[in-house]
């Protein structure tokens, strides 16, 4: 099972978007996301999230706060845990990304970016104050949403077909 | 890294303790801890905390409550998230566990019992409402905490030796 980080960086209304662009394999090409990556052995959820925004931003992290749990599934796949943060207090500057061109993007404008499906639905609850949350996500090999479940009770969407 | 889930069951101001006692090789031998275990490919935290209640006691969590996620470091070994529940809302009857000796026992007097000096940190943080927190511990390889870091920030222990 993957173990990530997210972290939407928030400034004036605007979140630091990464626009996947730069590397050929990859599994995010074309989409926006925020920044992030994997988990070394000897890290904390917010370890990780600053060693990854320092790597792909040049930013240091202050003070990330942990919003929400989100699991992914792909059928018959391997799954992953990805640790949610938003973190509005930052220092240092910008610097290019290898793996993606960077933008800041006001937050009511988000939605017309092409995203995955499920990151809609937590990029709606962390937009604003709300309390730590699960979010379990099963996608088809084709990247279509078939189920949304929020704390392992409130089913969102089931979009898959009974056997 | 391992991926994990533990779980406090609470019941009239007592907590389901699985005393280790059963398996010869346990790196929990004599301890006394939650009901949990490890993630299955699918799972998000709420499936695999109730599928390893059901394993171990025959218990159904209803609603289990995240109430934090630990990262337990050994030295130079491999990494472990844990994601820590309570829950005070199930059904079923209690059965024997594989794993230990499962007894219930009364919030105050669970320090008196032989517990991992981090675990103590945290049980006393979830024995009351508290936020939502992480929590960092870094043991040596004999099981002596070397260090615990709150939320990313707040360091509460530092036993490290410079280099």
């Amino acid at each position: 099972m993957y173990i990530t980080s997210l972290c939407y960086v928030e400034r004036d209304g605007n979140y630091l978007m990464l626009h996947r662009v730069k590397k050929e394999k990859d599994r995010n090409r074309d989409k926006w996301i925020g920044i992030g990556g994997s988990f070394q052995e000897d890290e904390s959820p917010e370890d990780c999230v600053r060693r990854e925004a320092m790597e792909e931003t040049g930013l240091t992290l202050v003070t990330p706060v942990l919003r929400a749990i989100v699991t992914f599934v792909v059928e018959d796949g391997i799954g992953e845990q990805m640790f949610l943060f938003t973190c509005d207090d930052f220092t240092g500057t910008l610097t290019d990304c290898d793996e993606g061109q960077l933008e800041w993007i006001p937050k009511e404008d988000l939605y017309g970016l092409e995203l995955w499906e499920g990151d809609r639905i937590f990029l709606e609850k962390i937009a604003a104050p709300c309390p730590f949350f699960t979010l379990k996500l099963i996608y088809d090999r084709d990247g279509h949403l078939l189920f949304a479940e929020e704390n392992g009770t409130r089913v969102i969407i089931d979009r898959r077909t009974q056997a």
